[in-house]
């Protein structure tokens, strides 16, 4: 199988284990968060996480939990994000956002249950004594500190913070390292941890995961600024409306676009430890690579 | 030491935790966390944790993690709860809530950032191999799953989706249990296995938590029906006026208290096959009663 077809393999697994993880119960919460945790994400994360798991020769029944777990923590952050009191976002992946669909009340509380439920799937494998629950303890450490102060809500923050200030370079990367890139970065860790890696191997994959989470980041600023909603899915040109603090904003397009590249470069040459191993890992960040330039090639 | 007085030792105990945990940074999200989680709480979840723990010979250096990340969701849940779109509340504990002091982005995100630091601090102790990390996976199961949809999200949701109707006995009974019930009971509960309870003890724990649990907000029905702001440092009366589904609206106010009563006789219970052991908790459910009876006295 190549590699294209076994990353599409992988995110169907996925979306079969988030239905039974999240299952259709009838009441307003199920239906809320099942609305946006099956709205056509790319399951960029939870696919790289099982990648980097299956890459250090991890078994499948401890990673899927974690693959679901991050997809989850990923889209109670864009049910949040898009709240009237944040970005105020009415547009996601070409769907109405959560709170426009069933109000700000169930909005918040539907990403409060994604955020806490996947603590729980991350914990709901059986285990025998031994390594796998240190393991486990250590992999919902590393997402935890990533998804946390010192990572995505605080990046969450510092973005809102700096709307409409003139900002530097430096202050935009740590911005989306911690915003983007830390959470990605906890993906492919946190595969290594739960797949057993250790030394050189996880080091790879610590090193893969943050370059490839600020190259999503960079890759997120160019398809807004360059593309349409028609192919973004999303209302377009907001961070500029706002005065985000942009890649393309700081540098211009075509410095973005190099540090794009510049970035997923960094990646593929964190992954060079681990050889033929990583195989899917190589893959998914030529199409982060891609996915970046297509925006643009698509621009009106 | 008396029991109160190792209560009160204890509750200082986490509090000093709390503040190593949750540092001030003199950034805003670290401010607003902070706010709430020191607004003078009484520290109940995370006390009966430990007194839990304790009460089967667990080690404190691998509980107080526990006991402060129970404490940071239920700190979590009061922010996100206080906020326009939910309960709307604008006091609590005699000081304006959260969203009035941060705005509401700094308060919603204030309670994600808590709840993803719940999680961390729970996993943050060192351990070596062994049984100790099978009993930290199995805690966070309880914890999140009592957090979750089954049950404090849920009954949130529930709460407010029953609003202004009819309800039966058994359908106040039901919300409690979810809304406020799970998260003590779990914290009894999660006391125990990180304690490392089996058999007889641990349902001993998890009976008393449950039953503790719906005392309490039997005993919160009570004080909002019938004590003064002065007395509870929130607005009172809020229940009715929402037509909130309570003990008090449905049973009247005396069969309220007895069903108080009833239920910490329940947890008292529970407690026999732990003999002396139970010592703190005993006084922990006589607290409850007593902080509910005590609303109705200082009555206007």
């Amino acid at each position: 199988m190549n590699a294209e077809r076994a990353i599409i393999a992988r995110r169907r697994m996925v979306d079969r284990a988030l239905g039974r993880y999240v299952p259709a119960r009838g009441d307003t919460l199920s239906r809320a968060m099942r609305y946006s945790l099956f709205s056509g994400g790319k399951r960029l994360r939870s696919v790289l996480l099982l990648a980097a798991g299956e890459a250090v020769g991890g078994e499948r029944r401890l990673l899927l939990p974690f693959a679901c777990g991050i997809e989850m923590i990923h889209t109670y952050s864009l049910i949040h994000d898009d709240l009237p009191a944040i970005d105020d976002d009415a547009l996601r992946r070409g769907k109405p956002t959560a709170h426009c669909v069933f109000g700000e009340s169930t909005a918040i509380l539907a990403g409060d249950a994604l955020l806490t439920e996947a603590f729980r799937v991350m914990t709901s494998m059986s285990m025998g004594k031994g390594d796998a629950a240190l393991s486990v303890v250590t992999a919902i450490r590393a997402i935890a500190t990533a998804a946390g102060v010192r990572g995505m809500v605080g990046g969450q923050v510092a973005d809102l913070e700096h709307e409409g200030k003139r900002v530097s370079l430096a202050t935009v990367r740590g911005i989306h390292c911690r915003k983007t890139g830390a959470l990605i970065g906890a993906a492919s860790e946190a595969g290594g941890l739960v797949g057993g890696a250790s030394g050189a191997a996880l080091r790879a994959l610590t090193g893969y995961g943050r370059a490839l989470g600020l190259a999503v980041q960079i890759a997120d600023d160019v398809r807004d600024a360059e593309a349409s909603t028609a192919v973004t899915g999303k209302i377009t040109r907001r961070d500029q409306q706002r005065g985000k603090a942009t890649y393309v904003a700081v540098l211009g397009s075509a410095a973005a676009h190099a540090a794009l590249r510049r970035e997923v470069s960094r990646a593929l040459r964190a992954l060079r430890p681990l050889g033929d191993r990583a195989r899917l890992l190589t893959q998914l960040a030529r199409q982060v690579a891609e996915w970046g330039e297509a925006g643009a090639r698509h621009s009106s």
